[in-house]
Parts: C-alpha cells; sequence; structure tokens
C-alpha cells in the first residue's frame, strides 16, 4: 500500500509474484508495445537507460529504496531474492554515485537475478557488459558509497517517476523500462499478443510499399481536419 | 520561404532535388570536414545524436513540422518521399516521445528512404539497428503518440537549432547533423574535395611525427602573441 | 604550484613523471577501484565520458589550458609530449565545440600519446575509434575551432571539477577518468592491489551464493540500526 | 489506491479531505521542518519551483493528470474543487507547455482554490503573481495547449517524483514542495511543532555566539571518527 | 533570404521595420495572447528568461551573428539601431559568457534601443536592472568576452530555435519572447485585440464562478470521448 | 598546497587572511571587472547561482569539504571563522540537498560570517533573505542531511570548478563568483580600480551616444577583417 512508499527500515519478507511463464512471454513484446497494450501508462522516465545495447528482460521487482551515496541495502535485497527477479532501486534523494559494480553483480547472478534497474549511478560498466549481467541507470560513475544508512526492502517505491511495488513486473531493453502491475499481467499479455499479431500484418504490407495513409484510412480525416495539398510553396502567397 | 515557417495543415508537393550524383560524393567528407568547407554554419545542435555508430549518410531533405506527442504526418510524409530523401522532423513544442519505430521504419524503407533526422525522440531502437534505418534524435522513448493533430509537410523548419528548406541536403555521421544549402551544394563539394585532399596530405606528414606547429608556420605568430617558455613552474615566481 | 591555475601564455617544458611500470601496473585495477584504494578523491565529474567502450588507459599528464572554441595550444603541446602521456585538455570557459579530430590524433599518436581527456568537445569520432585513439570528452560536435588565443601547457589546471597537476597519473575506462597525485603513486598502487585481491577472493564467495551480509558480518549492525523484517506489508499497519 | 495510477478519463467526485485547522497549522512550519518532522520524505523533486517569491501555503491536493500540450482537464477539476484545495497536476509524459494562465486562474480563485503545483509550464506569470495567485512549477512558457485527449481528475498520481493522492496535503515555500499522507497529518503537525519549539530555543544559543559542535555535543563523537586539528597545513607533510 | 542565415562578415544597413504604432500596441496583449493569435508560431525556447520581472516590451529586430566568446559585432550594430528597435543576438556555435554588460547598454539606451533578447549569457545584471534596460537572455555569466573575429548585422538569424529576420517584431514579457513577421504585424495585431476582448469577456465570468465547462460547452464533447465520473475510487473495482 | 585537495578528517586552525581594508575595497568592483581584471581567470561556474538579487560581498575563504547529504563539518567550521569570512563548500561528490538553513546561519552571522558559497543546495531561502545573509548556491532543497561522515576544514577544494584555497579572497554578486589568490589581492585591486575608472570615463561618452566603433577605433580593423557593407541583402545576391 503506498502510504508506506518511503519508509525506511523494514525489509518485507513474503512479496507475491506473477505467472512466471507470463513473465517470460511478456519480454518477447518489448517496451514500447508493452506501454501502449496496457493503456499508455507505466513508462519510467527516459534518463533510465541501457549500459548495454540489445538485450531485452522481464522479472519480478524486487524494490530496495537506499540512502543517497549509501548501498547497504542491496546487501539486505539479496537474501529476499529468487530466480527470475529484478532488482529495482531508488535512492530517497537524488544521487548519481556509482551504487554497483562487479561483486554486487557477481552474487545477484549466483542468486538468479536477471537484470538491475536503478534511478542513480552504477560502475565497473565494462565488466558488468562482459558477465552478461543486465543494468539500467540514470548515470554511470566511478564513485562509490558507504554502508551506514537502512532504506527499505520490498515496499513500493518511485523509480524513474513511476510508482513501482514489490511483484510488480518490469520489462527492459534498447528504448527503456516499463512496469506492468502484477495483478494485469494477464490482460497485458493478452494485449501485447493483440498489438503485436496486428503489427506484424502491418509491417507486411508497408514493407510492400503501401502506405499508411491507406492502410489505417487517414486521408478523409486529414481532409476534414483541413489537410491542404499544394503544388509548391509558392501556391500559399508570400 | 521562409515566413512559411511553422505554418501547419499544408503538403508541398512538388520540392526540387539537389543533383543526385553530387549528393552522394558528398557522404564521403563527413560532417566535420563539410562544415568546415562551407565556412562553419549549417551544424545541427549536439543534442541530436545518432542511435547507431559507424553509419554515414547524405540525402535530401523532405520536412515534416508535427505537433507534440503526435506523430500523424509522418504517414502523410512518406507519400511525398522518393529514393535517396531523408525525413527531418521538428516538433512544435519541445517533446521527447518516441515519435517513431519499426513500423514507419519498414514504411520509409519501402519508398527508399535514407535515414531520420528528428529534434525528438524514437523507438524500437534496437529493431531500427537491426534493420540498418539509421537515426539520429533528441531522445529515445518508449512512450508513443497519437493522431490527431495537423503539421506540415515540405516547409521550412528549425530542427536543432538550424533553418533547413525541403530540398535542402542533409548529411549525418558519429560527430552529428549539418545541412547544406541546396543551391550551395556543387560549391560546397568542391570546398570539402579541396580540404579532404590537403588533410590527407598533412595526416601524412603528422604521421610521420613532424609537428603541426611546424607544418602550419605557428611558431612566429606564437611569440608574437607572447608565448613564453619556462623550464620550470618554478620559474614563473609565485 | 595551483596559484598558477588559468595562467595564459605560458609553456612549462621540464615537468616530472612518475615511474613508468607503477603507471602501467595502476591501469589494471580500474578506475572504481582506484578511487577507493586513494580514498575516495580524484574522480572527474561524471559528464567526462568515453567515445569507445572497452578501453582502459593510464599515462602521465600533460595539461593544456584552451581558450573557447580555440584548439591552437594543441599544436604547442605536441612538442612537450612523450611516449606513455595523457593529454589533458579543459577550456578557460564552457564549450562544447569539437576541439579534437583525426588530423591531431594521428599527430599524437605519433608521438606516442596514448589518449585524450578533455573538458570540451571532440570530432572525427568514428575515425578515432577506427584508429584505436581513445579520448574521454564531455561532448561530441563536428563544429571546430580556430586559432587565435594564447592558453597554457603544463600549468596545473581544473578538469571535470578535479585540479591536475601535468605529471599527474591519470587512468580512463568506461566507468569514467581519475586523476592520481605523482608522489602518491607508489602508494595508491600498493593500496589497489591490497583492494583488489582482497576483492577477488569476495567474488569466489559470492559466485558461491555466500551472501555480502554474512561475508561482511553486517546482520548485527543492521539490527541495531532498527532493520525490521515482517513477513507482509500488512504488518506494518495502515 | 495506486493500481489507478494513470488511468485516464475517470472524474472521483468524493474524496476525503484532512482537518481544515490542522491543515492550515502545518502551513506556519515551513517545508524543511515538516520534511524532517515527517522522517525526510515526500518532497517532490528540486524542478518544480515557485513563480514566487515569500509565498507560503499548505492545502488538501485535488490531483489532476493531463496529456502532454493538452490542459481540457483543469476545467474538468475546477468543478471538484472546494476552498482550501490544491491543484496537482501531472503530465502523462513530459511538457513544458503553459498549461494554466490567467484565466485558470480566476476560475480557481473564485472557488478558493490555493494555488497549483504542476510538473510543466505555465504563462501569464506576471499577471498571477499580480492577482496574488501562487504557484509552483517545472518551467514557464507562453506556448498554450489545446483540449483534444481525455486525463483524469482525483486520481492517485506521481508529480515531481512523488506519489500524490487525492487528500494528501500540500505544503509548499521558497524551497519547495512537500507532500503529507491525509492520515498521518495530525502526527506529522505534533512532530513539527517539537521540532520547531526546539529551532527556535536553539536559534536563541546560537544567535548568541554559541557553537553547535557544544550545544549538539559533537566534539567527542567527531573526534572518535578521527578528525584531527593542525595549526596550519604544512603539518600534513607533503 | 533565409540562405543567408549564417554568413558572417557582412552588415545590412538599410532593412525595413514595421508600423510603429502597431509594435507599440502589440507590446500591450503579451507573449502568450500574440503567440496564440498568430496561429501558436514564433515562441522562442523557454531557455531564453528574463533578467528582470514585471516588464513587457515590443520593438523591431536588429539582428546580430556573433563568435562564441566574442562580442565585436555589438559596437557595429549599434551604428544600425534606430529608436525603437530591439537587439536580437545569437552566438554562431553554443556559448553562455556574459557578452552585454552596462557599457554596452549605456550605449544602446543612447541610441534608442528598447531590449537585448540574446542566445547566449550577459552580466552586470544589477546594474542593468537599475538603468531599466530591459534583457532577455539564456545565461547570466560574469566572463567577458573578446574582440576577434566578424560576424554579422541584419541577416537572418535563428534565436531561441527561431528563425528571425531583420525588421520582425519581437515582444517580449516574463512568460518569455515571441517573434511576429513584419508582413503579418498588421493581422496579429487584430487577432490579438480580438482574442484579448473575447478573454476579458470570460474572465469576468469565470471571476463570477461560473465554470469554463459550461462557458466553453464542453460537457458534450467530454462524455463523448468517454468521461466518466465515478462517486469514490472504489467504484473502479481493483 | 593542492595535493592535500580532497583529504579529509583535517581540519587547519591557522590560516593566513587577506588585508581587510584591500577585501572591503575590491567589493565595490563586481564580479565582471575583477574577473577581466585579474586576467580572465578564477570565476565560478554559472550554476552556482544568488538566492538573492542586488547584493554584493567580499570576504576571506573558509573552505569545507563535505560528504554527500552530510553537513556536520559545517557545525566544525563555525569555530574557525572569524569577523569577514566568506563560507566557501563543496561536497566530495555531487550533491543537490539542502546542506545549510536558518540555524546555521544564525550560528555564523553571530560569528561575522558574511555569506555563503556552496556547491550544493540550501534551505529556508525566505528566511535567509528575511535575515539579510546572503547565499550562493547550485541548487535549492527542503531535503536536509545528517551529520555522520567527516570533510575537512581549510584545505584547498575545488568549488563552481575553480580551485579555492583558504584565505583566497571571494567576490559574490548577481553575476556570479569570483576568486582571488590571497597573494594577487593588491594587484587585483589595482588593476580593477584602473579599469573602473576607464569604464566610467566611457559610460560617459556612450551616454552622449558616441559609438564605441569610433571610442575604441575598431573601423580599421574591422575593414582588415573584411567587413562589408551593403545596402540591403539582395547585393549578396542568392
Amino acid at each position: 500500500m503506498s502510504q508506506h512508499t518511503g519508509k525506511t527500515g523494514v525489509v518485507v519478507r513474503n512479496i507475491q509474484r506473477a505467472d512466471a511463464a507470463l513473465i517470460d512471454e511478456l519480454k518477447r513484446f518489448g517496451v514500447a508495445t508493452i506501454h501502449e497494450a496496457q493503456g499508455r501508462k507505466g513508462l519510467l522516465g527516459t534518463s533510465i537507460r541501457p549500459i548495454q545495447q540489445g538485450t531485452v528482460i522481464s522479472g519480478s521487482a524486487v524494490t530496495v529504496l537506499v540512502a543517497p551515496g549509501d548501498n547497504w541495502m542491496f546487501h539486505v535485497a539479496v537474501e529476499q531474492c529468487r530466480p527470475g527477479d529484478i532488482l529495482v532501486v531508488a535512492p530517497s534523494s537524488p544521487c548519481t554515485d556509482g551504487y554497483f559494480g562487479d561483486l554486487l553483480a557477481t552474487s545477484l547472478k549466483a542468486h538468479g537475478v536477471r537484470a538491475l534497474v536503478i534511478d542513480a549511478g552504477v560502475r565497473d560498466t565494462h565488466t558488468l557488459r562482459e558477465m552478461g549481467f543486465p543494468v539500467w541507470s540514470r548515470a554511470i560513475s566511478a564513485q562509490g558509497t558507504i554502508k551506514e544508512t537502512l532504506g527499505s526492502v520490498n515496499l513500493p517505491l518511485v523509480c524513474g517517476g513511476q510508482l513501482i511495488h514489490p511483484g510488480d513486473v518490469v520489462v527492459a531493453d534498447d528504448d527503456g523500462v516499463v512496469v506492468v502491475r502484477r495483478n494485469e499481467l494477464a490482460n497485458v499479455v493478452d494485449a501485447s499478443r493483440a498489438r503485436a499479431d496486428l503489427e506484424e500484418q502491418k509491417a507486411l504490407r508497408l514493407a510492400r510499399g503501401e502506405l499508411g495513409m491507406d492502410i489505417y484510412n487517414m486521408r478523409g480525416r486529414l481532409a476534414e481536419k483541413g489537410l491542404r495539398y499544394v503544388d509548391s510553396i509558392e501556391e500559399l502567397g508570400e
């Protein structure tokens, strides 16, 4: 429940996760299609960017609130992770420090965690790419962090301007990151599937050179709105 | 004529294009050399960046003015494109939404369009790279757009802080994007060719270890301006 | 001495360099580890980013202060460079122009310079990557510069928010850039080596699935600070 | 409930508001004190800034989600407002257009609304200041908006990076904006009052020249952490 | 003609100016209204901001292209100015230096120039406010400039992302800056007058508490688009 | 000495200060003139801005390095301050939190400190303005800080991109902040005085309408560089 957003000093041990098969299927649609399919909501801000190219992941969110410049709660969070999870991290105050590097990635990987989404900085990015541990972050910074202040694990938080609950489903690719509510997953998979099928058919027609204006019957509505074709700019007068 | 900059609801059907062979030759000089060769003008702002690496393109501009969060005019523009064109798009108000993805790229490719330059966001970037459709954009965002409001096609517009007319020649590479006026193309190709030849000769001498200071005879002018060599910082006194 | 920071019209010919073997060894630890090992200082701001991926370099700083939009002093600096040096450049006023391209890189390479770190823009980035000349810069811009105004070579300057002296040791990788004082190099290499050994051992244990919380004995201190485990969010009350 | 965050096409008519006397009292503590008093949470991002100086307000949030470049829902929202409310507005995609000007301010004022907090742009700022209608916004832009797309009124939304529910209490001053959960208001007023009393006493002692180090008994803990006083920088050796 | 945009080394002596009485009348409508009245075009980017508050000006543009960090052309431009003009300045490459201070303001004032609009920095801002010389700029910086490189006076240029011709009419207030084409001035004054009259009537009705939804007859179209009123959020189900 | 830049856990008790009368005289020239007078160096980056308008101060720097989100060292620094000092603060990692508010200002004021210059955030800005305690900061944020980590007092640091030593002289006004080396103060005062006198005479001539082009004898050099006057743009051909 969102009134606990921002609370610190708490770890929630039991969270509900969505159906694993659906989570895996969702991945194949990509962030842009899923975002449309769920009614254009849930997209994280464009400042959260991948440190690698060509990777798409989906998984179940374990949420971690951290203090600025302090990555202590990462270590607490590892114990709460299960295979298929994605760590979603936000600082309680803006910070671009490098909270996360190859050691933590090694630990998360050993526990089956699929990726990190963090509204702050990471480091060791070359090694992370070599290890194949995908990361979406706001910044890259070699500046490490300390272990002094409590945050929380598995409370709802705001990351990239979106509210994320533990157990929500996160999908990320080269375009960015989208969150799908756990209890809306089945519907979103259906809608994404329908949308992807439709797009495939359209792609075939467009690849043959057909115009979107004709496929989508836009000419009438364009004319109605007053679109005017002129043969040269001189027709517009001065 | 520039007094039509910003007008909406108009499509100009017949625009003049520059000589195709010259457009193609221009590409081999790269953006930095062309920019110098035409007197250091025409460079788009550095916030317009490639989504891929190692691609150079040149082409004839088809200009598209779009409303914020609305990509309707892309569909109208496709019909006005010919092989060798580049779509140059600007929103009438700042917007980082993902106006353009793989479906539109499929359509443009089918009509021979070579690239997109857009002062806003794009999506499906991974697929665009796989398709080999090059894009220079201000942002990457999975957030799609709607189709509600008219813009214009083939009126002059400002993109990346530069005025661009339909039929102007656009060159883009890893360094950015430059626009060359249609009626200045022949001169700019000549000047670029001369400059590139000169640079090639200089590169050979520099690669042998000769100093630019000597090749360009700079020592006299440096001394005149008062450049002073000291053997150690202590000579400067406190 | 830092009171000469910002002075122009001076070239210091004789600067002291650190031990070459130590400079080379430093490189293998990476920027993040070195930054920790020297007590979390010396990191350049995160806006100085590599134009390539997967390259790590270390070298001895030759410092160059340049006027905005003017790269004249690069040519003066080449003569002061020796194999193993890194050019560290800062403009006297903020500027994102492309000060540096393939010709200057050819010249620096011919003199054994290993890399460029610049708090301004560069161009010809595709060629620079092909040549294998590594660059860390604040911007990429095809806009070239002129040769009108004196700066300085080998005086201390501020680059990326850090004071850098000629002869200081610079290390750069995908995470960013760190500067190590010349007279602290031996200590920093020792501390980095110790740290890297320790991390290697930890990595092995983490890879086996051990928790950082246990390896680092964090449970007691976390409890002391008041960390509370609940089985579900409902336990927190409203 | 937060699963409705981002939904459009809905107006919630009956929302609960906190106690009016408590809302009014909260105002006198200012944003910084309230933020501390409620455990350092609920602060909107620093990009939401006042367009006037010296104004402090508190009120009950009416939340409005708007489409980018579209202020239609403002008109819908006015009907849901009561005296003492504050309009809290966020766009569903980043937008800096001027959504709000003197006409809407006239309307809100006529219905007793105290202020606007908006994660987008406003215009007519000179008139708004003259009218005494306070605004906190991300941008100032004369660019107006259209009325085409539905948003929502009185669903939870994310504004300035914080989740805000209708009926939450908002306080804003020259430092920024903080949100207090409706059901935590009484506690936060108590805690703020206690904190303000304490600060007043401290201010008197500090004004007399006493040192915070002594008032807060910091000397011991500083020494423990290793703080070292030297009489001059030379004592540190090189 | 726009093909001369960006050319340097030229001063155009005779430019046409719009009717002085119309220029003066335009000022009373403010930037936001004028922008709407001329079809939502001509607005400069929101990064061009006033250094003072509560000032509205209108005038005829004298355009000045300057080199980065070089204000030489200001002195050339003064001679071309007449009472009622506004200096519109853009650098040929991004620069935030302080190009303009109290001396130049004294000179411009002596020649009847009403204001400066500059896509770069200014300095002596406190004195400029005291002198009552209004400025809209991208930056404030005490860093002065040199006098080395030619630019141009009275050629078209791009300032704040908008194309501006010498003799175009510029209006600026607390919300920003708008440009009106010289040959469209009469129409824009008429349209602004009509719009202002209408707004005045609406303001009266809104001040009495009437709802915009009723004044503008929005209820039908909102229902058509599917707007749904619920009595509480619970009605939406989970 | 600058090799101690960035060290923590140290307070230097005895620092040298410049002549108080000279510090006070320096103030009357303003930041822009002083910056020119000392050879265009020492200006802090334009992101350090005043929270008030119309205030000019000069003083002797007491430098404070703080950890991100931690203002503990302010309390340590107060004890090292004397009447006429200015607190110059930088975080060891970028941070926009509100480090400083009315309580600390009360304390500094009681000890005769004249202002705060901080490369981070402050809060209670309305009260600070009412108290007349001037501040130049990078950000305004109500988010407070903790007291956990040591920094340093009176070691050299980088603030706003400039190296500042304890005892350096700082001047700040509406345009920004400039630092003058302690041992260069006398020369800079002389040079500023000369410059200010010259400017005063020029201002009189400019106010009478004389052209800078004539006062500074620019016409010859402009012609030499190739400046060309045309009577209308048509003379330039297409």
